[in-house]
């Protein structure tokens, strides 16, 4: 099969309306996707996107159309040579390299692609995927940058040694789901008693484990912790989220503040670049928990590519890998950091919520779990309660765990009445 | 003063028909601008642009647009307020943060705004920002993720130490100069003839050190840099630069490959984004030179803002600074840069060569000189001898060093004529 066309399209909801999605960094996002629709020769389609939160939607669209001469014509039975296409063009590469607009855009055309493929061989992705044999997984992989810390012989051990469990675990995960926690219950903009009812709500719904925005007032914090604390018993695992908001000294001294309400883990506490910055706040946390245990860091959804995922696991500055679908390059970058994870032993807990974050990045785990690292310990998805209505095959939440996505492709198709209506700024949505 | 309106343009030279400009990465680039005109209120006006290499430069410009509202209307008085206004967009943010295309875009208009105002205050950029009082300077900066490193006070500090010699030195600066190297001898796609003549040319000139492009093919770049030694002889520093061509140990090879010719710096040996792996290149090239001495390693171009460059300079990853004027977010983030590299003592060796890139960047390097580092040890600006006529005020080179820039503004301005033959797709030069 080859790419017969490239069709993009600018999908924004008014999400900043509710305040929900509000955090310490972004407190007015408008829910956005860059949305691709490639056609295949013989008629099939693959719908893929990346995720915004609004103004500067039209920015990636633009990259997206920039790549379209790149994989008009190319062949979709070698996914990895296409990746590497997209994200090595000699023109195109100095907009980056790898990260922001053009990385955003390029995880858009990608997923597609991956999208139209799955699709075509009846299967949910992760299920292709983890049928794949090792070889061709590497072989899906960009390797530049990454052989001082993983070679491509090291990760095809690494998936061979995986291999014989396979089908055990695709059984256990169809049956018991993958573990979600829930960030519906802690965003900054929300009033207190919206906070206590809604963590009430979700471990009586199954959740073992909540998040909470911080980072805008640290008094407001500590009140909002000690609610939720309250609300949800010492059984259950708080998280927080600063998204970004503080330098070095002020995460450790803001956390420490957190610390008697022992926080499971701190999200984003500095800028996603500082690999540097991450590790001093570990290192310093490390014994701050109550009971003089770590308060973990976590970090990933802006995260720009593989090397700095590379290095964050090299310097030991984080305990959690969050990758995100649409950040990255795709799957196939995707692959990569999932591979660099399970060689240094750290969990996988993407980021999801925004729009169809949660549909793609569900199966990124699972083939974690079936065919990579083979462990669930400490693994979670995140899992927000917004606008799954859009899309064709949405995620199905039961007590506190995703199920195994059964239909074929990557979940990332949106309604064809929700394109229309959403489209900016002609859609009936914005007039 | 305030910004009534901005216009933007997709300005391409077809530089890839003559193979200037070819290296390791970017066989074939055309030289291109996403170029900004802004007017002020008075109708004064400011151009400012970013460098790509060709496509994509569209998607740039569509970038540019994307901040336009939120600086027109904005006040000029507060240049230090407008800058965090744009990087910090609640919304655009999160096509960065504060990298890749929407950064590159912020250098435009943000080049522009100095561009306006130092013409409006009849200074050149670099004598206009050497006026400034230190807490001004100081506050011109995005503190934001710096503060362990350097903290606003200690740059003041500096600033204040450095204020009583900023006369004579401005005096003799514009009397000798800011040493220049070269990079024209050295392209990829030349053959050897043209590099062992444009070699000699260059020391004939008045430049004291020269580069080479590497990194494609080993034995050719031994012969090419072997050739180069016995045309300048051993006293002329020559530095090589990879374009992100290596693995970390593939750049650990290569290097010692070409250490017999002496090579003054390896320059973006690996990705700009892998600090720890700048760092375990230049460990272990330490002692690598023809006289157990270090080869040196040199990154910037490429680096997508401050918080990388800090860690660079943390982790004693390079031994020069190569900021560009265009790559981060215009001037106000490389005086954070200057600060940076000054306070941890590393030499400021600015990328230029482009389109305009010599023009905007020299100010940078005079303002180093006279109000911040005080130091010309070791520092060079490149210099590439390319599309600078078509420059209203173009860089003047004299016996290897660039003469004081004299006309008020930061020489940013694109000829009218040149703006239109070379406009894309519609200029004449493209029809």
């Amino acid at each position: 099969m080859r790419v017969a066309s490239l069709s993009s399209y600018d999908i924004r909801f008014p999400t900043s309306r509710e305040l929900d999605g509000s955090d310490a960094m972004n407190p007015d996002p408008d829910y956005s996707a860059a949305y691709v629709v490639l056609r295949a020769d013989d008629g099939s389609e693959g719908h893929g996107f990346t995720f915004t939160i609004g103004r500067g939607n039209e920015v990636c669209r633009a990259a997206v159309d920039a790549l379209a001469p790149l994989i008009i014509g190319g062949d979709l039975s070698d996914l990895g040579g296409l990746s590497r296409r997209l994200t090595h063009d000699s023109q195109l590469r100095w907009l980056g390299p790898e990260k922001g607009v053009m990385h955003l855009a390029t995880a858009a055309v990608i997923n597609a692609a991956w999208d139209l493929v799955a699709t075509a061989a009846r299967k949910p992705l992760w299920a292709f995927l983890s049928d794949m044999p090792p070889d061709e997984l590497v072989d899906l992989v960009d390797w530049r940058y990454l052989t001082d810390a993983l070679t491509p012989g090291a990760a095809r051990d690494l998936l061979v040694d995986a291999a014989p469990g396979r089908a055990s675990r695709a059984e256990h995960i169809r049956e018991v789901g993958y573990p979600a926690y829930t960030t519906s219950a802690g965003w900054l903009g929300y009033p207190d008693e919206k906070i206590r009812h809604l963590a009430h709500q979700a471990v009586a719904d199954g959740f073992r484990q909540i998040k909470l925005k911080v980072g805008a007032d640290q008094a407001d914090d500590v009140r909002r912790f000690a609610l939720a604390r309250a609300a949800v018993g010492p059984g259950i695992r708080i998280a927080v989220d600063a998204n970004q908001r503080w330098d070095v000294p002020a995460a450790i001294g803001w956390m420490t503040a957190l610390a008697p309400y022992d926080p499971w883990w701190i999200e984003e506490p500095t800028s996603p670049d500082d690999i540097l910055g991450h590790a001093a706040i570990r290192r310093a946390l490390a014994k701050s928990g109550p009971d003089g245990g770590p308060i973990r860091v976590a970090t990933g959804e802006h995260v720009a590519n593989r090397v700095v995922f590379k290095q964050l696991l090299q310097a030991d500055a984080i305990d959690f890998v969050q990758l995100d679908a649409c950040r990255v390059a795709g799957v196939n970058e995707n692959i990569a950091i999932l591979l660099l994870a399970a060689a240094y032993g750290k969990p996988v807990c993407p980021h999801a919520g925004g729009v169809g974050l949660c549909e793609a990045v569900q199966h990124l785990s699972f083939f974690d779990y079936v065919a990579v690292s083979g462990r669930l310990d400490d693994r979670v998805i995140e899992y927000v309660d917004h606008l799954h209505e859009h899309f064709i095959d949405p995620v199905v939440i039961e007590r506190g765990a995703y199920r195994a996505p059964s239909a074929p492709g990557f979940s990332t198709r949106m309604r064809p009445e929700s394109l229309v209506r959403y489209a900016y700024p002609e859609g009936a949505a914005w007039s």
